[in-house]
């Protein structure tokens, strides 16, 4: 889904660079023409992803910025085609650094405003952490809100898996019906 | 995901003919070498389903049922592709009559019972109407007490839609894990 939205010259944000698995792939998307913004608050993260995106030569298609995605609209100037975000902590970190609430509601709200038509937020959600529940529960009563005539949202979980990552989807419409 | 399972030659069932859209779908998939079997209580729906596969020459590849699906291991001797279920009421039909939790999950287990290892079970689950949050609720957690290892649960629902339906795909893994 993503690869049809975000091509050539699309703009495109991760909010939680991590092991730079996601800002690599929004990366190749994106090609020479786009631009890619990488959020994380550990050095390490940036680190990481710095050095994949050098080593496949796509280093100049990301600006990294070391600091809070809540602060996401300081850095980027303009609208954008996409936003990602796995929330909870970084896999193979410190698993006691992990996303709170209330940045990531602000964050959120802050990427939901710097989308195109059309444009999508990803949000990978995971939860199995102390404090993950709380976090959860604000992601879906912040999604639930959403007005349906403006934002399409899809959630796709894992019923059978205990307290499994689940998925979000959230689409600005292009046309408010 | 549907198209990839069921292909020609494949058995595959609709567990609610309804007015025949699935039926047709799967007659489609299943090809001249393939069969499909179609149920529903409704007189009305195995006619109107009888009248679209009849139009689209497809008749002969679908052996309509009228009859409960909590039957369906009476009238399908063989391992079948696929399963799909419509749950709630006959779209544009009588809301009056509508599915309901002691004979879907019977349903459901007798279909799940029938599977190919990589076969799935596609449910739309439709809850908006009088003794739908309870069928809801028998159908989630009938999804959520299969293991794990042997199947795979994924759900997709639309959390800022009132009442929205949602679907479920529930696949056989090929392998035990």
């Amino acid at each position: 889904m993503l690869s049809q939205i975000v091509t050539e010259g699309s703009l495109a944000i991760d909010a939680t660079a991590g092991n730079g698995n996601d800002t690599l792939f929004l990366a190749g998307l994106v090609g020479e023409t786009g631009q890619v913004w990488a959020f994380d608050i550990q050095k390490q993260a940036i680190e990481n992803t710095r050095r994949r995106l050098t080593e496949a030569g796509m280093l100049h298609r990301v600006r990294l910025i070391h600091g809070g995605h809540e602060e996401i609209d300081r850095f980027v100037p303009q609208k954008v085609h996409a936003v990602l975000f796995n929330l909870g902590y970084l896999p193979g970190g410190d698993t006691g650094i992990v996303t709170v609430p209330e940045t990531t509601v602000k964050a959120l709200e802050k990427s939901r405003e710097l989308l195109w038509p059309g444009g999508i937020l990803c949000l990978a959600v995971y939860w199995g952490h102390p404090g993950g529940k709380e976090e959860k529960e604000a992601v879906e009563g912040w999604a639930a809100q959403l007005s349906p005539y403006a934002w399409d949202v899809e959630k796709i979980s894992f019923p059978n898996r205990n307290i499994a990552p689940f998925v979000m989807v959230i689409q600005k419409k292009c046309l408010e019906a």
